[in-house]
């Protein structure tokens, strides 16, 4: 066999590339409607002043061959690493040192990378419901075995059941002889909204130090955390750095959605099995990136400006106020939800027992409203919906009432 | 085991990383000297204006929230792939669909991570020499077995070799079973600079559709091409679009390799044991990978516009003149050496029989230069260097005297 057998294992279709053609679909044959999408994950707030001109800066830079800048660091500069280290994780009280961070063009890539870092025999726990790329990825590398309809799993993963009896949040809990060798946790959570605690977080931590697992960590959604108890890191947990690989983005924090840039922490502490992770991971990168543009970087860099960084804590501000005002909207209505005040996602129990599809299709069709269906996060998705905060206020007050309409009709 | 044992098959270190550790060694011990790189094929002349300027007003754009772009399509903007499509392809008479078409954020990526498309007992076939990312890459993922220290081969590589007797240009000749599944081809060549005739590399595409192989073919130095016989497309090969991939960077092109875009084309009519390799790609690319920068693809198209093409073309010639500088000094000198005129590579048979690393060592501290020691590229550049034209003319000029000399001395 010469062609990877594991691609014809995978769902049809990603996720957000069938959303987008059943929106395209709906909007042809309704030219004149006017659809409000709450669906995919992406900021709709324009970059702060002070990130455009670093970039105008470093973009004068590369006319003179003084100040031009070729092939840089293939896992990012140091003015940023730095920066990083200073207003990011020193802020937390965690000491990082510029070799323990590789800096990326988005989580996204990390997130699909990371695994080629274990064997192909190492047991994976995923949350369902999760984002796809978690299980896409590890599918792809053929670590999943095959994919049961009647039960709705991959044969040889790990699910880590999230539901409303446990308000989707889950302890490490699994039957002896099934321990992870790498568990995957995003919180504040895609897709539910729900963020854990540093308690229940030091459980997951504690379990992986004790069974020598590896925890991904996926820490896109920091910044959105509004209460204290709500750890923005995970090396806020102890012990840590000695069994987490933390991964970041300026997508959420910073409106960067269509910069790409990201990180990933891989602390040399971290060490299984005898082999150093990040040794892997400096061994990995240049072999298979060629670092992240200069220009990008340099508008990362501006983040940290005070004056940007205002502006940018405004911009999470008036997300939070969108996902504010739909969880009042809900809790007024009665509806069943979660998330929404530590994340820019809430987490939507549809209507009439309908299933995700069901409701996505009649929410779009007679409400030219888009949220997309917990189904495509697995299989404990299913008769749920994600609503992210990340429309225009106007939007979202509209997309709304629309849909607590749907819940009294 | 929960780690990828196959990392532990590699040569310890990423072969330019080690470049540089040596050279900082130097430096620090010798802080005044003045030290001329010819290794890495890092450009050194800075952007056209246009390119700077369509940064610019792209940055501009991300300040207003009519304009601001968050999340562009994972495989590219259109913009970007019909501009590719008009200049580059058309131009050559290959017809090309937007569809056909996979922007990524530079060729390194895409030339590690288009193993992912194969089976793990593909058989795959490796020039030696060969841009190291190949080898390396499909390492990782556990493809090439383990390596003989003694034949200096990997157990299941099947390995093209590239010699003095054929000129640095091998033809497809395979013992009977052991047809390679894949074969990849950089032409012209990195790191000989020896480029193929459009009759040679269709020998190849017919083998390729006897045998049912693809053919990954990276392209990235096109662009140094000066003889009309020598192919900028595989696709110029009749029935190249059903056994080929091909690789295009602007990092040569346009001197982007900080910039950091590139593409790679995966024909529809590419199908292997009835797999769409085109729609293997369009299923990987939005699970792993969120697309390039849209600030770096305006740049990109920026390329296009008459005026920067024409710069650009100045930027090549000046490049151009620095190989031929080179070429001409080592025919004065009677120096064995390969490619240089199609290429921005120049291949150097060491002097006195030294060793690759032996006669590296040996000009960094006694003349100041460092060139690329051929030994890592492949047991066969044993004895060989690589040198880029990517420097100044005056730098270019001043390092072949010193590296002369070294003959004669």
């Amino acid at each position: 066999m010469k062609i990877n057998p594991n691609f014809n294992r995978l769902p049809g279709n990603y996720l957000f590339n069938h959303i987008a053609e059943k929106v395209s679909a709906f909007k042809e044959g309704n030219p004149d409607s006017e659809v409000i999408k709450l669906s995919i994950g992406d900021v709709t707030q324009p970059l702060p002043r002070g990130v455009v001109e670093a970039m105008t800066q470093a973009g004068q830079e590369q006319l003179n061959s003084e100040t031009f800048k070729g092939y840089g660091p293939s896992t990012g500069y140091p003015f940023l690493k730095q920066a990083i280290i200073v207003h990011s994780y020193q802020t937390l009280n965690i000491d990082l040192s510029e070799d323990d961070l590789f800096i990326s063009d988005g989580s996204k890539t990390d997130a699909g990378a990371i695994q080629e870092l274990f064997s192909l025999e190492a047991k994976i726990a995923i949350g369902d419901p999760a984002y796809p790329t978690y299980i896409d990825s590890n599918v792809m590398a053929g670590r999943l075995g095959h994919y049961d309809d009647m039960s709705q799993s991959w044969s040889e993963l790990i699910t880590i059941p999230m539901t409303v009896d446990n308000h989707f949040q889950a302890v490490p809990d699994f039957d002896e002889g099934e321990q992870p060798d790498v568990i995957y946790i995003c919180s504040p959570n895609n897709p539910t909204g729900v963020a854990m605690t540093k308690d229940q977080l030091q459980e997951w931590v504690d379990y992986a130090i004790e069974h020598e697992s590896v925890i991904i960590f996926d820490g896109a959604y920091e910044s959105f955390i509004q209460d204290d108890h709500i750890p923005h890191s995970i090396y806020e947990c102890e012990g840590a750095k000695q069994c987490a690989i933390e991964m970041r983005s300026f997508s959420k924090t910073a409106g960067f959605t269509g910069m790409r840039i990201g990180y990933t922490v891989l602390p040399k502490e971290l060490v299984i099995e005898g082999q150093s992770l990040n040794a892997m991971w400096t061994r990995r990168q240049p072999t298979k990136f060629n670092g992240t543009s200069y220009i990008i970087q340099r508008a990362a860099l501006a983040t940290f400006e005070p004056e940007v960084k205002k502006e940018l804590k405004d911009n999470i501000v008036y997300y939070q106020r969108n996902a504010q005002h739909m969880v009042d909207a809900f809790n007024d209505a009665r509806i069943e939800h979660y998330g929404g005040v530590n994340a820019p996602y809430i987490w939507l129990k549809t209507p009439r027992d309908l299933s995700s599809w069901e409701y996505f299709d009649e929410l779009l069709q007679e409400s030219q409203v888009v949220i997309t269906p917990g189904s495509g996060y697995g299989a404990n998705g299913e008769g749920f919906m994600r609503l992210t905060a990340f429309g225009t206020y106007e939007d979202t007050v509209e997309a709304t009432q629309r849909i607590v309409e749907t819940y009294y009709k």
